[in-house]
């Protein structure tokens, strides 16, 4: 029985428009609408949400949508899940929403609000493992770093990023994936986002169609979007990206973003055939293959399959990489390898565009990779990561044998895992993520991945940032939420 | 007479078709529709392009979409200015336009492409003055910061920005501004254009509108629609912003932009009674203000009005502002300083969208800031920038009293000067600096701002990278130019 008060807050929200002819994601619209509905008052503090499933079908829109605007609202504080009865607004400090009003300058100096994402509880699927990096290390080559090379930081002239940098990671791929790369064939780039956005500004004619996995990363797509591209999302099964479903979905597409290593969320590679598929595809239409092999540098098990980039076939690849999850989450360095000719264009569009990456860590991380600090951390933390990685499965098959299956995967900073029938038929898990909030866990749900079609319920459950007791204690606590 | 090939290019030119539907600038949609023509051989090489005058007739767009357009393919070398006949297409390198075929990696290690932006070059108005940078303080200052905090840096909250950096910001600000913040006004940036992304992004409904100064700045317009705004022009007289007329164009709007301290690019502040009238609009609208005193730690003579942010009238103002320019470019730091609700909701916004500002630089500026390298570096800027500045002046009235106009300017690391009506009439700013770019000057023309009107002709002179032969010689060239 619908209470009066949803009723209220289903009408608000029935006012919504959505529109499709704008680059905006249509989850990020909705999630805007109902922050002005809150933020108005129109939607009143403890009014009850209708559910994501009945406000799809009511805005005509999939449930990917409705669940990625409550989610964001639910991150922000402006929603709250109450255990069996759905989503709530909640009441916000009154004066929050008048954008005019304000506490005059100086008369308080109230600490900054506590990070609502909770990126330091288990189990951060983002999180790495910062607390192993060796600081001392780093300051070293920062001073060291500046003392060599601060000249030529300082300049314009860093478009590309410091040829030291660039030359460091050209050896680092090729003791690492065998690429035969050099200074000239990488550009550098705050990240994977920033790469995705200067590959589609500098690349791609306006609304050009890129492939996309389904499921896959919100974040890649978004970044693709704001760079002009169009996304089409494209079925992985069990072997990765179905290229002949993207060849009849978007025939025309110049682009496909792949996870191959590792696909983004389930975690199988791509097979063999497949990439010889998608190499074909790329080189039969001119396309560029943009592959992102993140977490390849944590290996557990087995031999990896060969980059894309490495396979020389002819056709266009670029890989992108970044340094933060190896490191700490504001290095904010990362870089596009390819061919020189689509680098060079990559530079250049940098130039246009006016904002060169940041120059300051370049000297020291080109110093730090170089001077083999970098190595020294990686070999600590593969150790350490397979520590925690051990203990994080051997909880799970001790507490939760019959609630959730661990997926295959050889590589990375989390796990993959989903829930069983018996789970699934009593919950989801985007409630149990939304429960586990309020008990100290934070549990990124497989189904908030955006995906065309029902996919697994499960967790990226990350566990780079924990120590063992943390981990085990945060398996317990995972175990108590499955069983109430 | 035009010739076959002109009317070949108009033919294709005419094809072209702007969306007024999508946040993207037309000016870039031209830029791109027509660098698609150029790579795919519609447009041939060497063919003539109509006047920027007549394609914005053509194509019925006002006369800035066609400059903006020509400006960046002419920066990224597709097309060029010859003299006296207008601008051709570039021949290319055949392979360019392919994106699919590439070097075979490692076979080449060429260079990357020169620089074509030449900031390096007199009179670049946006190359700060980086030789002066005090590098061996600041590799001390790298080090000394991270050791210090280094563990917080790593971590992942530091959505705001480092405290001790924040804190070190609203102690410079005092001291310069004699405003009253702390720590807790502050959200650090990586400069303003990510400033004002966030801000839009955090504060806006989608689709508000925002006023900007006419003529104004194109990369601060651009920052705001990314953000989802509305750009409105709003024309700006001998006093600054037009506020009556800002209330006329755009009633409703939620937002404005202003460079109250000196105009961009024009020069003179934002008067007394036009600040009041603009705070009394943010006020009577629940408007928020945004000011830009860009280069206000450079002041040469006068003293400053009182900032927006410190004129205590309960209107919502913030304040950005970029250490770029007074360190070296590749820093990528700045700040926001507001009434804490406001801020508080950019650093959520921040968190939300899952990207920090890069950290890194980030302990090093604190240090720097409030150890005394950045006061200690910016006399010496002060005093160094007064007497490159004074030699510009000096060339300037020895050698081309007759033809140029220096606008009077109290603050920054730029000149503006106009041009006199006997150069205007045999040639235009455009011209002139498309020229100017084959003989070894940057010049930025002021008719190459955004601008709905025809405003006057001529240049941002900057003057902060060069000493003073070199600024005296480009005096001569320009000389030169503006006499033949």
């Amino acid at each position: 029985l619908a209470s009066r008060r949803e009723i209220a807050s289903t009408t608000a929200l029935l006012s919504v428009v959505l529109d499709r002819g704008i680059p905006e994601a249509l989850g990020h619209q909705l999630y805007r609408r109902i922050r002005e509905l809150i933020l108005s008052g129109r939607l009143a503090a403890t009014a009850r949400l209708p559910s994501t499933r009945r406000l799809a079908e009511d805005l005509g829109v999939s449930r990917t949508v409705t669940l990625a605007a409550y989610d964001q609202l639910g991150i922000e504080g402006y929603i709250e899940a109450r255990r069996g009865s759905g989503q709530y607004v909640r009441s916000l400090d009154r004066t929050e929403g008048s954008m005019a009003r304000q506490t005059p300058p100086g008369r308080k100096t109230r600490a900054m609000p506590a990070s609502s994402l909770h990126r330091d509880r288990p189990f951060d699927a983002v999180a790495p493992a910062w607390e192993l990096f060796p600081n001392g290390a780093w300051a070293r080559s920062l001073a060291r770093g500046w003392r060599r090379e601060g000249a030529l930081a300082v300049s314009y002239d860093n478009w590309a990023g410091l040829a030291s940098l660039r030359a460091a990671i050209a050896d680092h791929l090729r003791a690492l994936q065998g690429l035969n790369f050099t200074a000239a064939h990488v550009v550098i780039t705050a990240g994977n986002t920033d790469a995705l956005q200067l590959i589609a500004w500098a690349l791609a004619t306006p609304r050009a169609e890129v492939w996309v996995e389904d499921p896959g990363h919100m974040g890649a797509r978004g970044a693709l979007r704001r760079g002009g591209l169009e996304v089409t999302p494209v079925p992985v099964d069990s072997e990765g990206l179905d290229v002949a479903a993207g060849r009849r979905l978007a025939p025309g597409a110049r682009f496909a973003l792949v996870t191959p290593a590792r696909q983004f969320p389930l975690g199988m590679p791509l097979s063999l055939p497949r990439r010889i598929a998608l190499l074909d595809w790329a080189n039969e239409r001119g396309a560029v293959v943009i592959e992102d092999d993140y977490d390849s540098e944590i290996r557990f098990t087995g031999r990896p399959l060969a980059s894309l980039a490495s396979l020389d076939t002819g056709a266009a690849v670029l890989s992108i990489g970044s340094f933060s999850k190896l490191t700490f989450p504001g290095l904010r360095l990362g870089y596009i390898v390819g061919p020189e000719r689509l680098v060079a264009r990559l530079v250049r569009a940098r130039e246009v565009a006016g904002t060169p990456v940041a120059t300051t860590a370049q000297p020291a991380l080109a110093e730090f990779i170089s001077g083999g600090g970098f190595a020294r951390h990686l070999r600590t933390l593969r150790q350490e990561i397979t520590h925690r990685r051990e203990a994080l499965i051997a909880a799970l098959r001790t507490q939760l044998r019959d609630e959730v299956m661990i997926l295959p995967q050889e590589v990375g900073m989390h796990l993959t895992i989903t829930l069983s029938d018996s789970v699934t038929a009593r919950t989801s898990d985007e409630e149990i993520a939304a429960l586990a909030r309020t008990r100290g866990l934070n549990l990124e749900p497989l189904s908030s991945h955006p995906s065309t079609a029902p996919g697994p319920q499960g967790f990226l459950l990350g566990y780079a940032a924990w120590n063992l007791d943390r981990l085990v204690a945060g398996v317990e606590e995972l175990a108590r939420l499955l069983r109430c």
